[in-house]
């Protein structure tokens, strides 16, 4: 199947992100809910909560656990959530007596969440060393080119000449300032979510913080203060600023289609598509799929928002929703950081 | 890859729909591509465009043709079209002197826009159809319940008693009406697209007209009079209607969800989702999501709004934006009327 | 206040629509549920519901009615509508013992979603007659100027010449079909509602279809075989035709801009905005609110297909919701075809 | 005109927030581009670019200048921007000789946008202030309610009992992390603009920055290291965070209005709306409200991200979009605070 550009056999090449797709594919997933079972157990277990022996066998057994995705298809379609039935595999994997240990006092979210977290944190790191990287680009760029004179434009209208390196500024800044945000949001998400059925942990009784506290320390993420389930303002902080990134990169290539037109020349694109009717056209698709990728994200990152009216300690209706469209946001964030930096080098000014 | 719900191994039996998925496959759009080369040449050769035989090799090859998958990603990545490529793997799979005439006079788009006409026509088809079902499947239900009474609710509040006639008309009659709907948008997309590189089939002199009905009858769609390619109306009518579809559904769910509350528990469910953290629990999954898909939808028909402004005679970024969003738009249609058609057997009417 | 570009004292110049917006006043949304109440009262009395006397009364006190704004502001805070001061208003104004029926058997959203529907119709004549006027234009600029040569671009990029009939073509084609979909979904809304409290009818026995029958023929709607209070399928079927149309506006304003770039210079503007940095430039003003209003309507559809979303039988949340933003969707279009039938006689093509 | 529900005679009681509105007033705006008229004339005074005679004459001018609205609505429609005939009626206002030095160096969008940072930052301010009542109001709700034990609910189903604090802390633990968000975002639009026609302050020679640095200063603002003209991230971010207030205070409004229900009843209303037709209701209209205006920003907080990709030096139609959507969010974001401080106190625990 491939109802989705990301996913599809010859659009991913250009719309899809292989670096950041892969932390939201059902391995990775599962491999993160997984290691959530472990952290989970071995922090039970140094607590006392759960007997050693349950979370060294749980350890062992995830070690070769190997999920059977057709159940896990079927059980999702009826639970509403894959952890139902990966917690089900998991502990039939470890076996009784210690099987039952699996999951003990958590609930399906917290196995899910905290495994977005696992991988939102890399997808972020992945973002922002790219913004890194788009930056100094864009710096050598301005030294290699920013002393050449360029229009300004204003209203679609000639406006005044100025130095390219006010163009290039503009395209850089914003670049900067997301990457700042990108610590400030990532700081949001990197919390265990840890609340059992209905936040309270009410099976862990006074070791409930103590848990939590070591099951962050062992995925390398922060306790809150408290669970988080029905609050989803950090995934929609994440996917603001993430649509801010394909938000900003989408303007840079929007001026570049604008600066490449024959009429105007002020950009020569080394590289470009070609065309089936029309053997001379160097068309510039990098540069057109960043307002793609822009226009896509400034559209999911509404269906984000709404998400955030969650009923309840639960909501399966918004949850959901999450689910379809965070992946894309980031994959569409990865993709256009991607397209960029292929971009950047291609680019020439012409020397008029 | 499964950076979306509809071709995630585990999600998608949640959330997908094979039988409209199956109209959005990679392999679907270059079989149509290709059914779309092989009409064009016969209607061109009809006509004395093109050799005779040169439609007949085309044909014969096209019937045996095996894309290479990884070079049309590639070479996607680089024009930002599938049909360039695929036209020069046709071509070779013709062999000279037949396969300088495939796709003669066309454009990518002419391709890749009548490729997509020919796969909504049955997706709406079946959408029809299944709203057809959920009708009858309505009717059925008013008729076994619909003289229970039932508490009717304004603004959250209990009102007055009304029959369940009442309740299930409401889920229904839009469902008519969208059916109707349907009817007219099929009209706007079961078209032929072939205008060549701007719209004004230069290649094709006097024969214009006559190869684009040839082309037309052969595929079974509509000759319009001058070719679509900027003009992004009628697969945005689709659109609006698809999601006028879910947001039918989604009204139902949240109906379903509401009814079923152990507190009101006017409607029972006889199968739903079981808890990981408590047993005892029977979700109302499919109603839940089928508010999911409405807000899913309600979010990305946006952008098939946005991709309207479409610059000059063919946008690469908003028409990129368009392949980013129907499709999944289709099948969040499909996997809505598929999880209705699911959930309306299991909707027993409380009898207090 | 002016919160709103529409209503706002210097704003609503460049993007609001007087004759559109006049429709979405408070004046005659009053005007037009005292309509409703009148005809309502007529109705019952020639069927016997209430006494002619109370009809009489009611239609007489109605004449010469003032609302007391302050009042109805007020209670529209706690109540959430309108409708409910409004009757208290004019049950007073009429007297006793005719006063109380005014409003019988009738729920507040009778009176606010029929007031809708008596302006939404007069606010989609007058759009159809814009297009048509458009239509007009774009045939005169087609015979004025169709024959000069143009540069197609495709992708941003230089295609080839193509006949500026062309170009027209594209922009006029897409509002030929607007209208004819707008005459489909008016004929989904020009309906009455009249469903009392939870659309049984519950107060008007066997008299209810003949009702709202004699109601529906006074107030010029037809009458649906069944109230459709929290079916909101017409409304945005609505909406989603009226971003479809700012939509294609927003294309053509687009195409303008770009053509009448000073670099590419196919397009002159007799008109346009001046720049208070810049006394030599003439801005393409008319052609960007173009591309704005489509942007805005493509967003705001958005939470339209939101609110379809409806709990029970009234929801408070969502139905608001609506008239948050259809009145605004509907004045972009009519700010939308203002602005193009404004533009279009600014159009010249140069000649060369 | 009343096309928004904001400026709306009557439905402004509802849906409105005269606090927050007032500082989206056009006299409010006005105020602020001749505040940063003022200002930029007594900068250049300073720095010898213009004469001090002028800055004090333009400062005289400016204490005692009446704007002709009138003509300011036309030339806007004209020029697209109000600043172009603003600065005409200040520079007539002035009298020659030192008229002429009004907004010497400066641009429209150097007045617009600083005098959106001028009012924006109390804004932002005014909301903070609101979340700390709010997050004070619920402490207080945490310490009267907090130890009564409520229905926990998962996926529209009862979960579990849970004290009463828990599902406090859910409402109220978002809104102390947005509030540290506003802070983070006033500092990205706390900054003054001034960039001259394309942002290269060329008429200023070498005391662009130390005007700018001036200007800043007077206007409680700060000096970024370069204009940011065609940079949205600052208002984006802005908008995205007014969202997620709205966004958690709609999850509240949800909440409240399913525990209200009649038939779960944990929480009872002490104040609510009437209905016209069924005098036995108290609709919990202003937990509905919220989710409204939830719904509201959800959905135009995408055009905000769609208005990033901005052509060039200075993007009409991207930036007037802006215009149209920026003061709605943040007037929805000032009524649902203003909302959820009246709904707070009229919040009852049963005591069952």
């Amino acid at each position: 199947m491939s109802a989705c550009a990301f996913d599809h056999p010859f659009l991913s090449g250009l719309l899809g992100d292989d670096e950041s797709a892969r932390y939201f594919s059902a391995e990775a997933d599962i491999a993160a809910m997984v290691a959530f079972e472990v952290a989970l157990a071995e922090a039970e277990a140094d607590l006392g909560v759960i007997p050693g022996d349950a979370a060294r066998s749980i350890a062992i057994a995830a070690g070769k656990f190997k999920p059977d995705l057709q159940a896990l298809r079927t059980e999702t379609a009826r639970d509403g959530v894959s952890a139902t039935e990966l917690v089900r595999q998991l502990r039939s994997a470890t076996g009784e007596p210690n099987g039952r240990f699996v999951h003990f006092g958590a609930t399906s979210q917290d196995a899910i969440d905290t495994s977005l977290s696992l991988r939102l944190v890399p997808v972020l790191d992945l973002l922002s060393a790219r913004l890194g990287r788009l930056v100094a680009a864009l710096d050598d760029m301005e030294k290699r080119h920013g002393g050449k004179t360029v229009m300004a434009h204003t209203r679609m209208q000639a406006a005044i000449a100025v130095p390219a390196a006010r163009k290039i500024a503009s395209w850089r800044d914003p670049l900067v300032r997301h990457r700042q945000r990108l610590d400030g949001v990532k700081d949001a998400i990197a919390v265990v979510t840890f609340g059992g059925a209905a936040g309270t942990l009410d099976k862990l009784g006074g070791n409930a913080q103590a848990v939590t506290e070591s099951l962050a320390r062992r995925l390398k993420l922060k306790a809150p203060e408290r669970p988080r389930h029905s609050e989803r303002d950090g995934v929609v902080a994440v996917a603001s600023t993430l649509a801010g990134i394909t938000g900003s990169l989408g303007k840079f290539g929007s001026d570049v289609t604008l600066a490449a037109q024959n009429e105007v020349g002020e950009i020569i694109l080394a590289t470009g598509g070609g065309s089936s009717a029309m053997a001379h056209k160097v068309n510039p698709v990098g540069a057109e799929i960043l307002v793609t990728l822009a226009r896509f994200n400034a559209t999911l990152v509404s269906g984000m928002h709404q998400s955030m009216v969650h009923e309840n300690e639960r909501s399966g209706a918004a949850w959901t929703l999450e689910w379809m469209l965070l992946p894309q946001i980031a994959i569409a964030a990865g993709a256009a950081t991607r397209t960029a930096l292929d971009l950047i080098p291609a680019i020439g000014f012409s020397t008029k």
